[in-house]
């Protein structure tokens, strides 16, 4: 299944929805009109666990080409916002998990030759995170050097302490797209949050699609255009901590969440890696896509 | 006020209490028997802004000495649990912020000589949170290197986004005691999250002071002893970053919202900074105190 979360009109509020053909159909409402309860919010869908989705996809696979008036609007007349608009939690991001960023990296910005021996990690605060076609904001008194990283982006659905990479997959509720949006000369003796996690630094969505139609997220297409031009191309079977290894390793320490973010980290083709260097600018239009999932489509303004 | 989380017993629910001599006053119940609304959580007070500070201040006030029955129970009696036990988001640390700490971090672990110019930011998941006397989990699979850190924990009232360093200790809503526990050998590239972030790294407690009584927060004396052994001694006047000014950097890009904690540093003598150096293994006890706020005491066990 592919969740939203939408508005129906500016004014809405935001609620859970299920893309279904041309149109988004209110989760809460489809469970009501077969007098079943589903919730109105992604977070709290994931709360319910197999349950949840279970119900949902029964409820929909019932409905087949009628769905019962009232409960789907066409998805073109909707606003999307992240699929999770407010996470709990800052978002784990993974740092140089693509060889060839790790090369570029290295020869651009402080970072080391080597491979990383384990995932590098930081955060991003639940502030950065916008929904589809909001602006990323640039403020020219901060930063100079604004970059771009399109991520696959997991969300877990079961609570992971200390599991094994075999069992970690089996966290994870869903996945979907996150601009990893970069200052990157705002590094502060090396840490990296104030340089990744500002506002609106962590454009999400265009919805997450459930795991069990991405049994493999480790070959999937992925790519990053500013203005039209192709920047980013790649597959996430480069990445050099796979989403098992990765949620296996976090969890060795610190316990993963339903509805907790990782952010795969992003492969080489960033600006600060080309040369002579690229910076985003207000103007600028950014579109990221994983295959299967989606794409997202930002404008860079300045503020 | 001093107010806390607490659980009157260990089956109760986490409810917020105001200390009041010898007793914890139960806000919400002495407002009810005022026919007055107050909420049963911290973040709930700090989200209704000063208005509801003011209405607690006036509540407690006119009951002088005589708190209606049913309202109050001997501190003695309850269970506190860290004043927010579960943050929206995770903690802001600072790294290198007192001028003796950056030298002996400097002498032994991979950090620069220099001061800092700008704050050093990291973070620690809501997970790392842990009320006063919980075990500080010790995982001798991940760690051997598990070091102490005592902050001044700064509890922001009113959000905060690119506000003027006069002006910042009004975004304040009161400030706390916390341990900023670190596994030396689990930096990685340089982040400090996994070193910082695992489960049970932030003991945080007893209360929280709120401002208008630490008008100034940069002359708190603070301390911390291992088995009774004290190892930290120092006073916020010695650092290089003042509250005011942290909130202030925060904000430039960040926007800080209300219940947003910002753990502000630690001064000299953490372990990583003797000779020889000293780590923290399981049965070892760390109190923790800041002046006019409390002590926090924490027991390592083996995991």
């Amino acid at each position: 299944m592919r969740l939203v979360t939408y508005r129906a009109h500016i004014e809405a509020p935001a609620r859970l929805g299920a893309l279904y053909g041309d149109e988004v159909v209110d989760v809460q409402r489809l469970a009501a009109s077969q007098a079943t309860d589903l919730p109105a919010s992604m977070l709290e869908l994931i709360d319910l666990g197999p349950g949840g989705l279970r119900t949902l996809r029964r409820l929909l696979e019932a409905a087949g080409d009628t769905l019962p008036p009232g409960c789907a609007v066409p998805a073109s007349n909707v606003q999307l916002l992240a699929p999770i608009p407010r996470p709990r939690k800052n978002i784990f991001g993974i740092g140089l998990n693509y060889v060839e960023h790790v090369a570029e990296s290295s020869r651009t910005l402080d970072t080391a030759k080597d491979l990383p021996r384990q995932p590098v990690i930081f955060s991003k605060p639940p502030t950065t995170v916008i929904g589809p076609g909001e602006p990323i904001r640039h403020d020219a008194g901060i930063t100079q050097q604004m970059d771009w990283e399109v991520e696959l982006a997991a969300v877990i659905g079961r609570r992971a302490s200390r599991v094994r990479e075999d069992d970690a997959l089996a966290h994870v509720f869903g996945y979907s797209v996150m601009i990893d949006i970069s200052a990157r000369d705002c590094r502060r003796a090396g840490q990296w949050i104030y340089s990744k996690g500002q506002d609106s630094y962590g454009p999400f969505g265009p919805c997450i699609v459930t795991a069990d139609e991405i049994p493999d997220p480790q070959c999937l297409d992925l790519w990053l255009t500013v203005n039209g031009q192709i920047k980013q191309k790649s597959n996430t079977r480069h990445m050099l901590f796979k989403v098992n290894q990765l949620v296996a390793d976090i969890s060795a320490g610190i316990t993963l969440e339903p509805g907790d973010i990782i952010a795969t980290g992003t492969p080489e083709g960033v600006g600060a890696g080309r040369t002579p260097q690229e910076w985003l600018k207000p103007g600028d239009v950014v579109v990221a896509c994983v295959e299967g999932i989606g794409q997202i489509r930002h404008p860079v303004v300045a503020v």
